[in-house]
């Protein structure tokens, strides 16, 4: 069984690393570029296979260690392969 | 229009972060974890309307920027919205 754990920065707070990279597109020529995020993506390899009981699992593992509640969100896409 | 640009690892190139991630869950008492990959996921505002030129751009993006080509896939999904 695998989660997907996507992290990512709550709206308002400063994202450096996001306006790094759509200052570094637009000096490239990619004048298009309005605004970039950067966020993580956190793939798990899970045993077992009871999908609910292991996504209540996963959600404790976000707010424990894969992301900083404080200043993120994450969104939890689990998949029975 | 936005696109979001998923970076990864190439399979077999190691992932010293996915590796850390993984122990620690099972530090945590997470046993049911065997493995973690890290990604990186970029959110892209573009201007414009034509998905099928910008998505060659983003293309672009990655080969130039975004992705490390060497040790790292990425994958685009445009949305329109």
């Amino acid at each position: 069984m695998k989660a997907l754990v996507y992290v990512g920065l709550k709206p308002g707070v400063l994202d450096p690393q996001g306006r790094t990279i759509a200052r570094s597109l637009n000096d490239l020529g990619f004048g298009e570029v309005e605004s970039a995020l950067q966020g993580k993506v956190i793939e798990l390899d899970l045993t077992g296979d009871d999908l609910t009981a292991a996504e209540a699992r996963v959600v404790e593992m976000c707010e424990k260690l894969l992301a900083n509640t404080v200043i993120e969100n994450y969104r939890i896409e689990m998949r029975a392969e």
